[in-house]
């Protein structure tokens, strides 16, 4: 199975400037330009990483917590704890409210990255320059670690949820479920490994990407929304929004590979073309990936239409920045 | 790791004779006689059975879902759901209350086997007679089944269950997700391994009983009784029960394991001392560990006192029948 080219990474930080401005030729250029995209997403990440360090102290037993810690808190942006967060102040939500939820997305995508990286999947030694979890603490453990996370996700939603009401959770927690599950996550990997070294259309490409990666990020806005007390139209907003971001990363990572140098990415260009994988510039040609990625990231602003402008300003942010990325 | 011996294979319908009368000296005698836990068993397991079928459906990706199923709805006694139900009607509930998390619980032990059963764990090639998932589909595809099943367990249970407030939901679903977590049955495992091959004290195997395989079967009672509208004083009693008869079974099985013949135990005997295993003969001696399976049997059943008799009358026989086993 191809890994999926870290989501969570691309926010690499020294490069990471707002740009946004040039782009979005609207009369929110002044807003959008005083607004510090990379700002926002470090204050949010500090206030997820010490939720989700208080969420699994180092307990006995040790070594189990460890291993969980390890993939947990390591580096990362905490895009989807972000998402959640953002989302739900998006809906006029206290992001109080979705602190559990940021935590359990982050839960469930250290729970998916362990897992991704064992032996019998895409056997990678290292993630975010440091051993994996299963090089570091053992198979045995690493699949314990990924178990405990996932069980955790939504033990900590259920019980650590406070001032919204439970019939809210329990749709939070469904929707997590879903995300994952035989219909979610789970089903975009193993679409992707029966289409390891096969040709494969849009359409499979297309399903593998929104299940993936998709659906996870989804769940997150969807989820901010509906504990920020979103209606179920907002919610339907900002799952679309989130589809159509997490989609255009990936084309734009397609035409990344075929259009930068390996300097240039800071990563080994032309992998796609060398590995025989199927993208988008390949099914479709450069100009017209080109488009389709412009096409995505008007939809995904359109979704942040009628909501408040402060409020959708960061998520209007991100979606520009991921256009527009270079690396 | 050695694996826990099947506490879903205990009822080996073969030899599944109701003898709880002739140790039940009380007033009851005649009632209990009357009782027949095998069927009660069966007509259990076949509506948890339909009920699996219908949540975990086979759909696109065909191949996951094949996998997930082989392994939920494979052969297996449903002793987790059915005590969820039995503790659901304990209290005064429909059972139908507790058919989602009686479903739940299923896809959790069914993930926990795929799991126990893995290379990297256990690397048992069968499981109840058939191939062990990994070796029916692939290492990677049941990793996948594996996450599949527990994210499918917290979904279906958030949102299947019908006819109970979303509060008491919830509090079954933190309930489950802890059974299974950093301080549940995966601690168990965890500590089970670190402690292969060492001298271990009584506190350590104990502690390896019940979380390994008691926290699941406590959750499963505790949970009925949530969803069933038990006060928390029922749900402490019941969840004590549960304890009692988890830690019960392993006690009887280290018995099993030095006085029967691999005859009439159906397996092989001996091999806790050909294999060096920590048991209680080892620590106590076989007289006191008898006595100690005795005061077991009897904390269970005093924690069913003052139920209504009737619907007590399942789990005090499952609890005298664990302790009078002979396989």
């Amino acid at each position: 199975m191809v890994s999926p080219r870290g989501f969570s990474n691309l926010l690499s930080s020294a490069r990471f400037a707002v740009r946004s401005a040039s782009s979005g030729a609207n009369l929110e250029k002044t807003t959008v330009a005083q607004f510090d995209l990379s700002a926002y997403m470090v204050d949010k990440a500090h206030l997820v990483n010490a939720a989700l360090d208080r969420a699994a102290p180092l307990r006995y037993p040790e070594r189990l917590h460890e291993s969980m810690r390890y993939s947990l808190l390591g580096p990362g942006k905490r895009v989807r704890p972000t998402l959640a967060l953002a989302s739900c102040e998006l809906v006029g939500g206290d992001q109080a409210a979705a602190i559990p939820v940021a935590c359990a997305l982050e839960m469930l995508h250290a729970m998916s990255l362990i897992n991704d990286d064992l032996p019998c999947m895409d056997n990678d030694d290292f993630r975010r320059g440091r051993p994996s979890n299963h090089r570091a603490f053992g198979e045995d453990t690493a699949v314990l670690a990924g178990i405990a996370l996932h069980a955790l996700a939504f033990e900590h939603v259920a019980a650590a949820t406070a001032g919204v009401p439970a019939e809210r959770v329990l749709r939070a927690i469904a929707e997590l479920g879903a995300a994952v599950g035989p219909e979610g996550l789970v089903a975009g990997q193993i679409v992707d490994i029966e289409s390891e070294g096969k040709a494969v259309g849009l359409d499979v490409l297309e399903y593998i990407h929104l299940h993936k990666t998709g659906r996870l990020l989804e769940a997150a806005a969807a989820c901010g929304a509906i504990v920020g007390g979103g209606t179920d139209a907002e919610v339907e907003r900002v799952r679309r929004y989130a589809r159509h971001v997490g989609l255009l990363f990936q084309v734009v990572d397609d035409v990344l590979d075929v259009t930068k140098t390996s300097e240039e990415l800071g990563k080994t260009a032309g992998k796609d073309v060398a590995s025989g994988k199927t993208t988008y510039p390949k099914l479709m040609g450069l100009d017209k990936t080109r488009a389709f990625a412009e096409e995505l990231v008007r939809k995904a602003e359109k979704e942040l239409h009628g909501f408040d402008g402060a409020m959708a300003t960061p998520l209007r942010h991100l979606a520009r920045y991921i256009a527009d990325r270079e690396n």
